[in-house]
């Protein structure tokens, strides 16, 4: 039996990424297919006047905002790994969060969530001391903030340790093995590229609370969010089909502040 | 006849104005002397670990803490002339003020007031449009924050069609003529230099409500706060002076938001 | 009568604009057409991969490489004022001439020319004092770099002072009155859209070293360099169709270097 | 038997590290005491205008300048681990290369040589790759640099590779056991704070070759220059005691290259 809960599902996106005259992201047309907005906060990407037009037009769009708060390096897009100690990575996390509440505080809106990027983000799901240091900038912030985390990550198991809400992702463009373990990238099938089986398991997910491994064993996933790209027109094609598949499915979109 | 209110006076100080190992100021001891300090916020100076270090400070030794934005110019460390637009700068004022927003609240105080630094505090003073684009940033974030301005400035003027709390500076160090206008720059006499003198007309300032022309006229000169410096031991060995001199003539020196 | 070397002509471009992740310009497609390259030094714009990667494919395809230096201001692009002075903008620009021409040299190149970008380009146009920081800047790191200049401005007069080669730009795009001044920019016909017309006039400097007024009289101009854009696809098509007329003219395309 | 060259010793420090209004460094007290300059390029610290006025310092006082290439973190210094890729770094390093050359070049000198930063340095020395990395950005530049490299390390090694001329560093403030490997930081003797005992050793080094290890052992150890620190007062005056020590013992102090 399937709770309600589990037929409610949030799409996440990066977006303001853009900085000064660099243009990157259809932030406009994923803001039509999403229910929650994860914007950079001018360290790794974006600046205050991307961070204000893009917030501006999630308000007009009816979709929450949250911060995307990455490492201070513009020039690696927050992808690289970064030496910035635990206090640091906290403080770091903090001056974001406060940069884009206010700006939304300014177009009428709060802040729904925290959702940190690239290598940031790639540490604190498999490092429970920056992990720590993340959750703790939130929770400083404000206990209402919701984290986004992988299912099973060490940002889950540190934004629980505050007693935060925790938003899980699944990881929908992956393959499982019959353990329940990732795929490594190393294997050839370790990522699904098929937008229509993308779309397919993010109903499952959503309905039915598990993903099929590659040995056909339905393996057990709580996801309250998935994340979707804008990043060229062929990422925008496949999020609308999964957009579409979810509302075929009967899944119901909305922000991950009605769900966790 | 004095009223009471012109018997109290703020003193603000800005501060937090180093950057990563670069120390700049002598916050420590500024902070024994002042009631607000004005807290950089990283674009002219300043990063996320000084400003938490500098508000944690302020925070224990019951200072109250405002923002103090700049432009985004490390290099010239916000003291030059910067072709931002005035959308521009409302974005860059409130992003700033979000960051310090965000630290002050983790440090368990709330921001008191805006001041802005440097080149665009100078064009604020003197152009009503950038004037307006302040006024504005600090509107949008809250209505409850003081926005700091020299008396009689175009910064005052934008605080005051908003409505703000606009908390007004006297320029101590500066000789003014007998029809009240600033003696130019240009003239030898125009900068005080001895601290004593400085003292005496923070006291005329803050006890009788006028300071004298170069006349020996009594310029009338309103001032919640008058801003001292710590750059380096001299300006700090001064500051001790002007405070002394206040306290011994019966000022009573109080945050600015007991005052406007 | 026409001289040889009035036959022929550069085509520079601006590029190596991009930074970091962030695309600008069609780099690939503009080093087709033209001969000497404008290619950006991290400060306005480009980062060390970027202007080895430019370097490197305009040395395969034999089109010579020059700095374009700007001013320090990623977020603006160097398109705001900046108020360095000139003792900052010529260490500015030496560092950056630097910089490229430590990439051309390991690409087996050498610098041709030095072409200012943005704001720093339009003050040095019209402010001898910015002119000659520039000028000493390019003179001190050697005396056979070519400073491009518009023909006429103060970046000119610069560079012939210190005895500099100087290649003069023509506004192919810009239509002048019978005195031979430019019509201003707030004139509904001051900037000319079409790229027929435009490479029209191309032909008109390159082979006859004059260009039409709006009343039909000829204005002398000498042009040993003309600048196009490859900013968009568009702009692209515009650029090929310059090429064409000139090379249909019979004009001889060359780098600078065999011109001035 | 002592070789002449043993007798020579080059002294080498890091400067030009300041940035815009901060300040680092006794730079102009140290300049009379060394004979090489690592001079900071803007990436990790230092800035055009600096980079200028310590190269022209260096010059005047008969000092060889060289570039202290680092990460582009100056927000930590370039003191933080910093995931650049060998392709990123090798650029990294020519681009400072490049912009240091020009600020000499215009100061009426050349680079002598190439000191690797902070967190680069590091690891550098420990990984072979990098070090790849960083003695190709030298060579593709010029074949007559010189890299200084801990003796020893893969720096030292990559330098080899390529046919480079190699300063090696001793490092006379750290103990070593008998077998010649450095007594691990881990333990309470690893460094030498006594600037007698480091003066010492480094007439030990420089006019017989070795050191003496923990248990009194000669280790054999090749130093082409030592590096000294002018971070604060304290450091000013143990370099003062070095010098004063290499002299008195008549060792001949001469920059690295008429010793490599």
């Amino acid at each position: 039996m399937v709770t309600t809960d589990t037929r409610r599902l949030d799409i996440n996106c990066d977006m303001g990424e853009s900085f000064g005259v660099y243009k990157l992201g259809a932030d406009e047309e994923m803001l039509d297919l999403i229910t929650s907005a994860n914007i950079a906060c001018g360290f790794h990407a974006g600046d205050p006047m991307i961070m204000d037009r893009t917030t501006r037009t999630a308000v007009a769009k009816g979709v929450r905002v949250g911060a995307h708060p990455g490492y201070p390096d513009l020039l690696g897009f927050g992808r690289r790994a970064f030496g910035a100690s635990p206090d640091e990575v906290e403080r770091y996390v903090l001056y974001q969060i406060g940069a884009l509440h206010a700006i939304a505080k300014a177009n009428g809106t709060e802040l729904q969530h925290v959702s940190p990027h690239g290598s940031l983000g790639n540490l604190c799901a498999a490092d429970i001391t920056t992990a720590r240091a993340v959750a703790n900038a939130v929770a400083r912030f404000s206990k209402s903030l919701i984290l986004c985390a992988i299912a099973g990550s060490c940002t889950s198991q540190a934004g629980r340790e505050l007693d935060l809400r925790v938003a899980e992702l699944a990881l929908l463009d992956r393959n499982y093995n019959d353990d329940g373990t990732l795929v490594p990238r190393s294997k050839p099938n370790a990522i699904i590229h098929d937008p229509e089986v993308v779309a397919s398991r993010a109903v499952d997910v959503a309905r039915d609370g598990h993903v099929k491994s590659l040995g056909g064993k339905p393996i057990k996933m709580t996801a309250h969010t998935i994340t979707l790209h804008g990043d060229n027109a062929e990422a925008v094609q496949n999020a609308v089909l999964v957009v579409s598949a979810l509302k075929n499915a009967g899944v119901r979109l909305a922000p991950m502040s009605e769900i966790v």
